[in-house]
């Protein structure tokens, strides 16, 4: 009754992404957060990095084959490899 | 030798921030990933939720006093509480 061909058998996995900046690139957008929270009276901050988190829901139960998909699809759109780094983890939605 | 008076004593602390879209908010940044990730020819996709991701150091030895002034930045400022959510780990950075 259930189609068993291909990958996607109707699991659902989450993938949890993040995508920072490389250590070195310069974050304008984090410097204008860490100023901001000075002026609302926030001492004691030393440095702000913004990044992006994403989440991606696919259907696909092979855990490995979710995982080198997910990293496919960060090096193929969600991360800029020369600016940016990521790491996501995987698991049952 | 070192000063002990106040919080800061130096030690630093790192807080790792997730700020995401609450559920049943439109978010077309996400639909946007979805699709684009589609047309690279990655199948199973069903959703796709774009969020920020913060990184703040800041010098503060004290882990509770640390956390609860992380949560006054995201309320004040990191997060927009009527449409997103907010979550955060600390440690030592």
């Amino acid at each position: 009754m259930s189609g068993g061909v291909g990958g996607g058998t109707g699991q659902v996995m989450r993938a949890r992404i993040k995508v920072t900046l490389k250590d070195g690139v310069l974050d304008p957008q984090g410097k204008a957060i860490a100023n901001a929270l000075g002026g609302l009276g926030f001492k004691g901050v030393e440095d702000v990095r913004q990044g992006k988190y994403i989440e991606v829901k696919l259907s696909e139960s092979d855990p490995d084959k979710a995982r080198s998909e997910v990293e496919q699809m960060c090096r193929q759109l969600l991360a800029n490899m020369v600016i940016e780094d990521f790491s996501f983890e995987l698991e049952p939605a």
